[in-house]
């Protein structure tokens, strides 16, 4: 690399080469090569090496494991953005996702911000369902969503600990989904949203608004997830041509 | 809503209608209604709607201003994941995009896990470009970028300051882009890049990788991209059907 750049730039640049490297699977055993062949691998003096890995470190990417080296802390899963997917669909093969039901129930007071998101009158019901999402037990992401109520009641007799809610919906329904509007927004965990994630405070998180519709065009759900940025990366292949 | 939920859930899902809402352009003159009337319209006591506004502050999206109330901080936005576009042709509209080039030039001695990525031998060089891109004067993302050296050369004589180097790449070769595979990481800045992008150490980034390709399937360009999670949302119209 160019020597007129300073340590910390080069550093961030090694450390951005090395996440897409691991997050591809380029590590299969989790034991990342030893500093030297770092260094080697990415024309990068000790120094920036480990500087790079203390990067990866604080985003909880890797951990320093004594007399062993440095490891993938847990594998991070994509979550492909090409195909409208429910989480347990998007991570197949990769782990069993299992839900904690915090909340299911019918809403009669919805707040006049998610009716006009659902396009509903102000007066209807709405279904409320907050799931605390696990993969092999390990928290994943903490969604809540509102339903409409003609959607939403029949699932609260469904297995909401263990499927996806776009499986449930078209289960129920008898029809597919048609498309989603998906906004992903990266901040921070508060307290709350960490202790329930296993994460700490001001670790990055994905937060992200989604609203589906069936294939009529019909909103049928808005949602909030929560997702533990450093378990989750969001892949997609964008092309020129729209 | 539920009276059975604690009021820092409450105030969580509120942040989130709100930010949605902000986002999306609900409050153009950029004040926030006063905290009765925010509590009126997402159902929450005054308590749970000044926990949402602090964790909205927290994320950098609003500021609370003397004598006038809160106020959203910066215009946050869309970058839009449907279609492969460069940072000024997806904020066409919002502002002029100027870049300050850090560094633009020939490297001969490439990172093996750059040339890798980019399908060249390992004996391979690359032109290096680093810029940091602002809207209107305010820093949005610093972008390096690894080009193949035939694709590369040329864009070292071309203006770097105002353009994307996507629309640079298709007029100095006179061919379009094909596609570019896209993996989305949430992360919190380090001292290095918050002092660039002149946000605090520790808050929310996107972190970016992005590998591009030629028409013919050819890989031309491979880039890190920092971008500051409370200027920029990404958002994508998802489809069921593959």
């Amino acid at each position: 690399m160019e020597p007129s750049t300073p340590r910390a730039q080069r550093a961030r640049r090694m450390a951005d080469m090395l996440r897409q490297q691991i997050t591809s699977g380029a590590f299969p055993s989790g034991l990342l090569p030893g500093e030297r062949e770092l260094g080697a691998r990415f024309g990068a003096t000790r120094n920036a090496v480990r500087e790079a890995l203390g990067l990866l470190r604080s985003e909880g990417l890797v951990v320093r494991r004594q007399g062993v080296g440095t490891v993938v802390a847990t594998a991070k899963y994509d979550h492909e953005l090409d195909r409208l997917s429910g989480l347990a669909e998007a991570l197949t093969g990769h782990g069993t996702i299992t839900n904690e039901v915090r909340a299911a129930h019918l809403v009669t007071e919805v707040p006049e911000a998610v009716t006009e998101r659902l396009e509903l009158p102000p007066s209807a019901d709405a279904v409320y369902i907050e799931r605390l999402r696990s993969s092999d037990g390990v928290p994943l992401s903490l969604d809540t969503t509102y339903l409409v109520a003609d959607i939403g009641l029949p699932l609260l007799e469904c297995d909401l600990t263990g499927r996806d809610i776009f499986a449930l919906i078209e289960e129920t329904t008898g029809s597919l989904l048609g498309s989603a509007e998906v906004s992903v927004h990266a901040v921070t965990a508060d307290p709350g949203s960490a202790a329930l994630l296993r994460i700490p405070t001001g670790a990055a998180m994905f937060a992200i608004e989604r609203l589906t519709r069936l294939e009529d065009g019909r909103a049928v759900d808005v949602e909030s997830l929560r997702i533990r940025a450093d378990r989750l990366t969001l892949t997609a292949t964008l092309h020129r041509q729209g």
